[in-house]
């Protein structure tokens, strides 16, 4: 055929239905299976919008049939033919009522077997899966993910655009922002021996535009964060970047969570109501052992600290009695599920969170107990127990006694492992939880100083201000994260607008004047000059899209994603780089000698 | 006041009217002006939105008075107060029927006094303007251009979106893209020695998403150039990419066209029809002496050569007989506004094109001429000249001779220049006008081989596929550009989708077989797997924004745009790095020693 007449398609494959019977219809697509029976060779055509199946009868056409006689899979062809009725009808799919029975079939490009199935179950490896992700990419799971990403997108551009925020674009090449992560920096060729960062956030960039009086301003926007990679980190990762002027916390949390009802009303067809529950830091770390927990389900965490602190079980009455706590949870109805070698691998879970480990106590009729730490307590001691934790015949309780971080980890983990492995909660649930009152700073033990929980442009509570210097420990902050099924999706804060507020913010974080006065001069001038007061947050796209896909990895939302190592299987980027390059921008490599 | 409460704003300033007379608002904004007329103060109270007039008489409020007294300029203040009919009206406002009468008033935030005037006509230095542009973007006009650059931004995705695309989010940190401008490099730390590269466009990943089958694909797109800087470009600056398969070139044309048609309807009000005009790139240099004509104005380069080949002055016969050309512009009835002097400076403005000089021929009535090489034509000469180029009384001809690159580049540029000086458009007309039948590869003098014109992945016309290896120089490519008012807005071409074509293409640019793979082994691979023809093309937003508002600079449409030295007067960006950071990366600066 020839090259130049693509654009007589007349429908996509996947959106044909019964009223198209009777049509002529032209058709382009991938060959996702051929089956040859007899005189008819059947093919299953795809593209974006799904599958149509193709007839190529010889007695109908025999250019057809011999063209056909010549595919594999995935080639592209196009094929012209009538719709008809299916003899024999496939409920499973979309246009299973038809099938096309082909009148001219050609083929535009042939394909060699490709390396992965093109089918959603194919089970092999994600490293292969990256290097031809162009191939992995036609997956219709992946081309959902991609979907669904700009969908949610386009709501919150058209929800905030809506909300009066204009949406401005701050620089990629920039100055090293204080977010806490190492920065990738850019050698600059024009500037020698000077270096951009790439941003962690436009954290000072959107301060600014508030300065500016742009009053609302968001973005969608790519952040960088040179960290060792998680399951769920990225190197470059989108952040829906907000923030507004005049406002207070209750103006952030009011009108955010109205558009994440609205989301999740849009895209998932699920209507949650307002206001999203909340929690302040304390109570969530206390409840939950998280500052992101997941509410789809119960199971707090309850204290026995006060009840052990005297008991005849000289491991919780010591922990008590040295300053730790001794905390449970409580496992409705599964003492019977839970043998001595789950229970082992619960233990294992706890330990590799500090605990020592881990105590359970299964309860039985007339509310007697089975547990091997039974014999050190009396009898009213386990009533007291039972009564505390309301505990039932068939209900088990986990036990961990140490410092409350360690308490805090350990049964937060594991509280959310037990929900996963008893299926404790229905997945099409969307529980958001809003955290609120966390901690200014955090004392650093190993740098001896303090640092910024949220990061230094956040602003303490009105009425603390004042211990910033004197107490700097407690000190709460204006900040606030948003937690969606246990995930922290987003946070933000009301920002420091006063100069001498965020100078003395800047001394309570042990940096100098000079320091302060090189990486943020800029910002304390602005202050200067007009500042509103202002706040702000930011969600992580690529987390939020991955919980609304159902995913449980955010390389599924993200169409090129980098490795664990920060690579591209694809691409095979990072790359050398040849000298002349680098002597342009005034860099050599600097590598460890072999010897060393 | 309460830091807490800020929801208690009822209005933005700009927005009352007449209709709120009589209501009690309160209002958040920046002092424009303070004047204090006896008992009273007023206050111009400026928001995004606009600006209002408030006044603070202390028999109606002391507290407010007091407070006004202490006010300056840029100040930030909330007042509250009832709006009342003005006295004496301003027509130039569209507030300018009412007035707030302060009941309270209250300084938020302090300013110092501002080093560049929050006005649209202040005419402080751009630098000035880029270090405090946190001010700079309080004029209005710079937040409507920004507002104006999110609305272009918001149709666009609209439209594509309407029309079937999916916004997919490319690699920032990549591998060397081979759009021909230097690249931004980033050193990895994870991978030792090796450099991720930040994308010039994303022009392998949008083409491997049509390997995908994702059909049609966009996305507004931050892309790096590190290029010596001119007045209309950035180190960064943003692209809208689209990418379409089973489509020609009429097909991207038309959606294209459409789209611009309603972005101008939309933004501008301004209704065009459809097809825009279209020019080949032969056309285009010959008739314009550009591949980007300003369509705005006629003005024509008109072909003399043939008439001067045998002429009697030899500057002109000798120029043709040697291969050169003689063309001249006719610039109607402008001969007596274009004094010697004036010819002069076009003359320079010839120069620095390459031109060695401009001839001139004022035409005068009964079809003499004054001209200083008239001595050199007999009278049929000047007869045949002015019958060409159908001058008449009044009118003044400007001639180059010259080798054709010359010719196009004086005239073209003189065409221009003549045009803006005697304001032979509208100003509020949008000409566009597509430039198509691009030669596929350019002789490189310097290199002494091919190289593409557009990019080596742009399809030749199928019938020039052959003359690949045969006559490169006279491919013609699929490619073609955009261009609106005189400015290329965007630019694309249906690509290559055969793995052996491509192949041939690399070879024909002169890369070995080992550079192909190692460049583009991997997209050389992904056309062996099923890939659909494929097209598109990337338009510069800043570009677009830029005319759109009526600005001579992109950075008047960039939120925080660097200086031609690339660097941001604002943040001071870049910066060096310390040691430590450096060598986490694996790199050491390499600065020329100041002995050599």
């Amino acid at each position: 055929m020839a090259i130049e007449k693509y654009h007589n398609r007349s429908h996509m494959c996947g959106v044909l239905r019964e009223s198209d019977i009777g049509s002529t219809v032209t058709l382009y697509g991938w060959v996702q299976k051929r089956r040859d029976l007899g005189g008819l060779i059947f093919i299953d055509l795809r593209d974006r919008t799904g599958i149509i199946q193709i007839i190529c009868d010889q007695d109908i056409s025999r250019q057809a049939f011999m063209e056909a006689e010549k595919i594999g899979s995935e080639y592209v062809v196009t094929v012209r033919g009538k719709v008809e009725r299916r003899t024999s009808e496939n409920p499973n799919m979309p246009t299973g009522t038809i099938e096309v029975y082909a009148e001219t079939l050609d083929i535009i490009n042939e394909a060699q077997t490709p390396p992965i199935y093109i089918k959603d179950d194919d089970e092999v490896s994600e490293s292969l899966r990256l290097k031809y992700r162009y191939l992995d990419l036609r997956k219709p799971s992946m081309q959902a993910n991609l979907l669904l990403r700009q969908k949610i997108s386009n709501f919150v551009r058209f929800f905030l655009s809506n909300e009066a925020f204009i949406e401005v674009e701050t620089p990629v090449l920039t100055k090293p922002t204080p977010e806490g992560a190492r920065d990738y920096l850019v050698p600059s060729r024009v500037n020698a021996g000077k270096f951009y960062a790439l941003p962690q956030s436009p954290q000072l960039f959107k301060q600014l535009l508030m300065v500016s009086g742009l009053d609302r301003y968001f973005q969608i926007v790519k952040c960088f964060r040179d960290e060792d990679l998680r399951a769920d980190r990225q190197p470059e990762f989108t952040q829906i970047d907000c923030e507004m002027s005049f406002v207070n916390q209750e103006d952030v949390i009011e009108l955010n969570s109205r558009m994440l009802k609205k989301m999740i009303s849009e895209i998932k067809g699920v209507e949650l109501s307002l206001p999203f529950p909340r929690l302040t830091y304390k109570e969530s770390m206390e409840k939950y052992g998280s500052d992101k927990p997941d509410l789809r389900f119960e199971m707090e965490l309850i204290d026995l600290s006060d009840l052990m602190a005297n008991c005849g079980f000289k491991v919780f009455s010591d922990t008590v009695n040295n300053g730790g706590q001794v905390k449970c949870i409580k496992v409705d109805g599964k003492a019977e599920n839970l043998s001595r070698k789950d229970i082992g691998k619960l233990e294992d879970i706890a330990k590799t969170y500090g605990a020592k480990g881990l105590a359970w106590m299964k309860v039985e009729i007339d509310n007697d107990v089975n547990a091997p730490i039974k014999k050190f307590f009396s009898s009213d001691e386990i009533q007291s127990i039972l009564q505390k934790t309301e505990a039932e015949n068939g209900d088990i309780l986990l036990f961990v006694a140490d410092k409350p971080s360690v308490v805090a980890a350990a049964l937060g983990h594991l509280r959310v492992d037990i929900a996963n492995k008893f299926n404790l909660y229905d997945k099409n649930t969307y529980q958001f939880v809003w955290i609120t009152d966390f901690p200014l700073l955090e004392y650093d033990e190993e740098t001896k100083r303090y640092v910024a929980m949220h990061h230094p442009f956040t602003s303490p509570v009105v009425e603390d201000i004042e211990k910033l210097t004197s107490d700097p420990a407690n000190v709460k902050a204006q900040a606030y994260d948003i937690v969606l099924n246990g995930y922290e999706i987003g946070g933000g804060s009301i920002r420091i607008h006063s100069s001498d507020l965020q100078s003395d913010m800047f001394k309570a974080l042990g940096f100098t004047e000079e320091e302060t006065r090189e990486k943020f001069g800029f910002l304390l001038d602005a202050f200067q000059y007009g500042t509103p007061p202002h706040g702000g947050i930011a969600f992580g796209l690529d987390r939020l899209a991955m919980i609304l896909a159902g995913e449980e990895n955010i390389r599924q939302v993200i169409a090129f994603p980098k490795t664990q190592n920060a690579t591209c299987p694809l691409t095979d980027a990072p790359s050398t780089a040849d000298q002349r390059q680098l002597q342009e921008l005034y860099i050599k490599t600097d590598l460890p000698s072999i010897d060393n």
